[in-house]
Formats: structure tokens, C-alpha cells, sequence
């Protein structure tokens, strides 16, 4: 939005992440120019933070520090966090947007607390059992959504349908479309494979009048080739595939490097096509599909990258204010009332028991 | 092995994959040179194959075809290539070796026919439920085995331990290693992390004495750092996580291919590199890791990529070759044999009860 769009207040956790309060408030620096009517209140240590504002004078005027003398670490368990938490510059983060000070909180904390505390100060919206985290994902179309990326280990066939409902806003606020192309994350296209979940989270998917257009399976192969706009799977398979294609990212860079530097032709090939690799580089950068957003929830918390810089952390703001702005939470809600309505009954338990056939539960996938 | 090994047959199902039965001959062509002691019976239509082993004349005294009409297509459903099968060219090949014929069967047609015959036919091994689906995964280190890649879509803990065994024992035929570093597939490290089952298959992989170095659990971008020389998972995880670095490869080539045509200088960089994009296409060309070895059964079958041409039919010979002489079957029932003896009990009704904690299931696994 541009200048005359109605002042936000976004509340930032400054001590999350590797390099906090550092990144945080150079990150702030950027989004400031980005969106110059949004104002911030940063949780955390005043006497490591106000310093770092001298550099950013023009950030004094949109930023107004609440000083906490505590912080999560990177490594604290979500039990230990939520126990000791309270004073933590993590949980006042999300206390303000619970108090109506902030719009939404942008943390680059630990994942684990930062989702423990938000699902005990925000709680989940009504319908909702099990909050859910997506991210944007590169594809050779674009970007696509992917949820559930690690909020919950499983999911049933209820909660699968209420992800796509989560991730199909999410990619409507992000795209503009009406009506996103949403998939389930499947080991075969055909109607007959998957486990009992799927299968009956599709079938609902396919009865429900819901802004989406829904495509029934994808595979593994279709995320990145961006056969859907909101990829749907369990958080459990979600966060294995997100660091599977994180790990072969970083294999073929390393082949590139290897394969390069081993004749002077060749190097001297790399020299002359640095620009191209700059650009692939660009296009790989983590930081520009930095902040995964807990969808689900009475509030929106965007999580940035733990080991992010300043401009992965501005990512993550640019996220958090198109959500809020979009007002994400009564978009949910209102597709959720569509969910409740039409499928009351069949859906309480998550249906999975309807469509069962131990045939099918053997049936090889791979292709 | 050298030309003095004792001669073996192999069985090859001569229709399958989309281009056999000549990438099958071919490939066999090339595998003659690589095995001069191997013999093969080729099923299928003697029509079309006579005249392609003309083209190889030193191959004819090392095949014999057995000839049959019909075949099973790609598109043909488990089910119904179980029914109509006993004809086909996949079936004969698998009876071959239940017969005593053959030592191990070659197929390149459609995985779910050939998974399901071959359970018919050859039956699981003693003690083991149910099948994996194993094949080599390139990483930073070399190459790591990865399975289960679609047998199934689920898998309690006693089968995650069979797994663990089975692939054990593949990555000490490929690699010669004693006790190969072994890690299940986990959103996290910590003990606290992931499903019941695989928490419960971690105790118990901790307590057996198996000819292998548990290492706990490993990461998704722990498959292609090569944390581990074998990665056990379930079929639904490992099939999505295979996909997903397929297409994450497809991606990232994409990529490359169009930066580097975006300028004279990089495409003139990209001429004089071509040696190295040479070599970075070798490292990611899946027919050199072709050839996914169906484990558990009381016989040893090698399924080929359907998509791939004679040099990747070739590699899944080498596979089957490698796993006959290394005499895979004893080698898995000797060491489930550890399994039963002293899991026995506490196994039966694969753990998955005893390590349960509902606050788990939704702790946040993404870091």
C-alpha cells in the first residue's frame, strides 16, 4: 500500500535471531522506506537496541522501544520457553497484537516458542483445531504456498481441508487470484492413492463451495514445477520436503562450484557468466521467500528465518503487513463458516474411517 | 566381479518401460561387456526382440528369450495386472526366479504391477511385514541409500527397524562399509521430535546389536549432506521427499539455463564452461543411480526407471548383479533373525504406544 494507506503498528520481537537486535532494526530500516505509514513497537534489551537506532535516524519517528531485560534463546525447548516466558521480548511481542496494540508481530526466533507461545496467548480461531505454518516456495511459475510446515507432526482429514482453506488466503492475499489452484500433497495423482486422510480430505475439498479451485493430488514433483498455487500436506511431510528440496538446492550449488572449478576453460566460462549466476543466486536467495505465517490463529505471527539479515527480516515485515492489511484472520473465518456449515456431521471425525481399503494401504507409489 | 565369477542368470522382463524391448537388449549389450559371466532369459514377444540381439551379435550366446504375448502397460493398475497377469512378460520374469531359474529379476515397467506380483509370487521374508522400495540418493559424500521410496504409505515402528536392516545391509553390498551410519528421516534431532513410531523405532534400532551405527534421527537436507549412509523412512515420506528433490533439481536447472541465456557474455561464458555443465548434468543424471532394489522378499527384483534408455537399463543390472553375488536374502534374514530374538515382546505391536505424549503431536518441528 502506499503512502495515505491508514498508519499500522507492527510488533517486533528484538531479540530474536542469530544476529538480533542487529538485523532486526536494519531490517526495520529497509521496511520503513517500504512502508513508510506502518510504525513499530520492538520488545527487547533497550540498552543493545537504542544504539542501533542512532544509525537509522530516520527510524526514531516509527519506532518506540519496550524494554525487556529477557529473550528466548535459539535453543530453548517450547515447554521451557512458555514456562520461564513471560518477561521474554518473544511473548510481549505477541501480547501486543493480544492487547489491540499491534496489528501483527514479526519474530526471528525460535519456531518452536514462538508457535507454543502464540497458541497459548492468541489461541486458535473458532473451528480451528490446529494452527498451521506456510511459507511461499519457488516454482517455475512463480511461487506457490505450502502448509503445514512443521506446526503439527500429523494431520487428519478435517484439518487437512482446514489448511487449504488457511493456505488458499494466504495465496489469494499474496496473488490477487479469486479462486488459487489448491492440491494435496500426494504419492500419486490417481484418486485411489495416498493414505485414508487424503483421500477423504480431497473428497470433502471436492463437495465444499469454497474460493478455491481445488486440483486434488500433487506430487512431489509438482511443488516446484508450480502445478497448484497452495500445495496442502501435514506438517510432518511439509517440513521433510521443505528441507529435502533445501538440502538438493545446496547439492547442486556445491556440483556447480566443483564441476567450474576444475579446468581454467571453465573457469574463465564462470567469470564471463557471473552476472547469470548472480541472477540464479538471486532467484535461490532464502531471504526473498523469508516469513512463514501462523495461519490459524487469533492473530498473525510471521516468522522470519532464524539466520537471516536484515533484508530477509524486511521480508518478513513486507509479509506481516500484507497480511494484516488484507485483514487475513475474518477472511479464515468466513471461508471456515463455509466448512462448518455445509459439512457438519460428516466431518467431526475427520472422515478418515469412510474411505479405507487395506488394499490400498500397500499399494506402491513410486513410479 | 571379474570374468572368473561363477556364471548366473538373470531374468529380464523384456516389455517393460516406455521404450523396451530395445533399450532393454541394448542395455543388456552394455551390460555383457561389464559382466561377461552373466546370462540372461529375457521374457516377452519374440518378434521384437530377435530382431533387435541381431544388432549385438556377441549378446546372443548370452541370451535366451522366452517368449510370451502379452505385457503389462504403464497405465495398468496393480490390481489388474495381478489378474490378467500370468501371461506377462513382468510375471514370467518374477517366476523365473521363484522357479530357481534366475537368480534376481529386471524390470523397467510399471512399479505397482511389478511390487504387487512380486509380493504374490515371492512373498515377504520371515519376520518381515512388508516390502521397501531402496535405491542410492547422490550427496556430498558419494551416494547414500534411501528407503522406504513408495512400498507402502505407512509404517509402524517394527517395520521402520525392518527398513533400517534391510537398508543397512543394501548399503554393505554397495559399499563394503561394516556397520553404515543409519538415521530415520525426522523434522528434528532432538529425542523429542517426530511421531510416535519413529521414536519407537529409534529405542529400538538403540538397542538391538545390528551390524550398524544408529545415529539417530536425520533432517531432510540431511539426506544429500550425507549425514547417513542409509535413510529409512516410510513410503509416503520417502516417495514425497525423492519427488521433491527431483523437482527441485528440474527447478534449479531451469534456472541456470535461463540466466545464462540472458546476455552475450554469459551465454559465451556458458560455451566456454560447457565441460562443466557436462559434468554437473553426469552428477545429477539419475540413470547412473538407476535401479530401486525391492527388499524383504524371498527373492531379489531390481526395478528400472521406466523413463530411462539402455546405459540407465544397464546400471539396474549392475545393481541386481551386485545384490545376487552378495547373497542379499541371507545377509537380511541373518540379521532379522538379531531382531526377532531380541525384540521379541516388545515388538509385536511395533512400540508405537509406548512412547506417546500428546503434547508432542504438535510440537513445532521448522527451525
Amino acid at each position: 500500500m502506499g503512502p495515505d494507506s491508514p498508519e499500522i503498528t507492527l510488533s517486533i520481537d528484538g531479540m530474536g535471531g542469530d544476529d538480533a537486535p542487529a538485523i532486526v532494526i536494519d531490517g526495520l530500516a529497509i521496511a520503513r522506506v517500504r512502508h513508510p505509514h506502518v510504525r513499530y513497537v520492538v520488545h527487547g534489551d533497550e540498552a543493545a537496541i537504542a544504539p542501533l537506532l542512532e544509525n537509522h535516524p530516520d527510524l526514531t519517528t516509527h519506532v518506540q522501544i519496550s524494554h525487556t531485560d529477557e529473550a528466548i534463546s535459539m535453543d530453548d525447548k517450547p515447554s521451557q520457553a512458555v514456562r520461564r516466558g513471560r518477561k521474554t521480548s518473544m511473548w510481549r511481542a505477541i501480547d501486543s497484537i493480544r492487547q489491540g496494540d499491534a496489528v501483527a508481530a514479526v519474530s526471528a526466533g525460535n519456531t518452536g516458542a514462538l508457535m507454543a507461545m502464540s497458541k497459548i496467548q492468541l489461541k486458535t480461531l473458532e473451528g480451528i483445531d490446529r494452527p498451521a505454518i506456510a511459507s511461499l516456495w519457488p516454482t517455475e511459475l512463480g511461487e506457490s504456498v505450502v502448509l503445514d510446515l512443521g506446526a503439527n507432526v500429523e494431520a487428519d482429514a478435517k484439518q487437512l481441508v482446514d489448511f487449504a482453506v488457511m493456505g488458499a488466503t494466504f495465496s489469494r492475499i499474496m496473488t490477487g487470484l479469486k479462486a488459487p489452484k489448491v492440491g494435496l500433497l500426494n504419492i500419486g495423482t490417481e484418486e485411489l492413492k495416498g493414505h485414508d486422510e487424503i483421500k477423504a480430505a480431497a473428497q470433502m475439498l471436492r463437495d465444499l463451495p469454497l474460493s478455491m479451485n481445488f486440483i486434488g493430488f500433487v506430487e512431489g514433483d509438482g511443488i516446484s514445477a508450480g502445478h497448484a498455487d497452495v500445495v496442502v500436506t501435514d506438517g510432518f511431510t511439509g517440513n521433510i520436503a521443505l528441507k529435502t528440496a533445501e538440502g538438493t538446492a545446496k547439492l547442486i550449488m556445491a556440483y556447480l562450484k566443483a564441476a567450474l572449478g576444475r579446468s581454467l576453460l571453465s573457469k574463465l566460462g564462470a567469470l564471463l557468466a557471473a552476472g547469470a549466476f548472480k541472477i540464479l543466486k538471486a532467484k535461490l536467495d532464502p531471504r526473498a521467500h523469508n516469513g512463514g505465517v501462523f495461519l490459524g490463529l487469533n492473530g498473525i505471527v510471521v516468522k522470519s528465518h532464524g539466520g537471516t539479515d536484515a533484508l530477509g527480516f524486511a521480508a518478513a515485515v513486507d509479509v506481516a503487513v500484507d497480511m494484516a492489511e488484507a485483514d487475513l484472520i475474518n477472511q479464515i473465518i468466513k471461508e471456515e463458516q463455509v466448512v462448518a456449515t455445509v459439512g457438519e456431521g460428516e466431518m467431526t471425525d475427520g472422515g478418515a474411517q469412510s474411505d479405507s481399503g487395506a488394499a490400498d494401504k500397500t499399494a506402491p507409489a513410486a513410479q
